[in-house]
């Protein structure tokens, strides 16, 4: 069954582990799993992506950096899975946009939310936090 | 690390389960959970990514078969994750093409391998499969 905007944003909020996906011109859809944090600010839902220094990657701009500085749209992809018990399924999904300008203090603020819910970011080992505002969220889950 | 290009397809062909990503005209990228059945064939890799009637959804054409009809490419990103051990962590990112002309019987055949390989698709209650190309993959591992 599809979730209302309240119950999807309250699971969206919750979580902060997904598949992020934003756009390549040719080859069209990249897609990465991400740890996320997020919050809420002034009516608004904010996601910080943190590109961190704790997994092996490329120095310079990442691919998904890249991507959303030629289109700022950006998917975030959250869900449960169970491979034995479908009735447990549920996912959220967020449609987000990068912010090249964010409210000021915001990627600090998503840093620290990261630093006290993921045990691994504790000492914010982050280079940068990229920062997106959440457009809309949606959700369907097998079970009420 | 980056794995190699046999390396990735290896573990894509052995899982059966990821974010599958579409192209929506508007909203940019569409990213659902899905199920796969994939086999090699004559050198390509196919993907079956099926239509269940498992678990509740609307009737009618889905989403993400329209946003195929008006552009083909899509993406399937498979992933460990494990929120503890991150040495663990590994994923890969087939980049797909939708194939409205498949080789004739292999949506059956990768009907077969999703009865085969998932226990709640052992009596096929799919309406439909549909078909994908698989273009290349590429992955990730944190450690070898």
């Amino acid at each position: 069954m599809r979730l209302d905007a309240a119950e999807a944003r309250g699971r969206f909020l919750a979580h902060d582990h997904g598949a992020f996906c934003t756009l390549h011109a040719e080859r069209g859809i990249d897609a990465v799993p991400c740890i996320y944090g997020s919050l809420e600010e002034d009516g608004e839902v904010w996601v910080g992506v943190p590109v961190d220094t704790v997994k092996p990657k490329s120095a310079g701009l990442l691919q998904r950096e890249r991507n959303l500085q030629a289109d700022p749209r950006a998917t975030l992809l959250v869900e449960l899975w169970d491979r034995d018990d479908w009735s447990r399924l549920w996912w959220v999904r967020a449609q987000l946009l990068a912010e090249p300008g964010p409210p000021r203090g915001l990627a600090d603020r998503l840093a620290d939310r990261l630093a006290g819910t993921v045990p691994q970011y504790r000492d914010k080992p982050f280079d940068r936090v990229m920062v997106l505002r959440v457009v809309s969220v949606s959700g369907w889950a097998a079970s009420g």
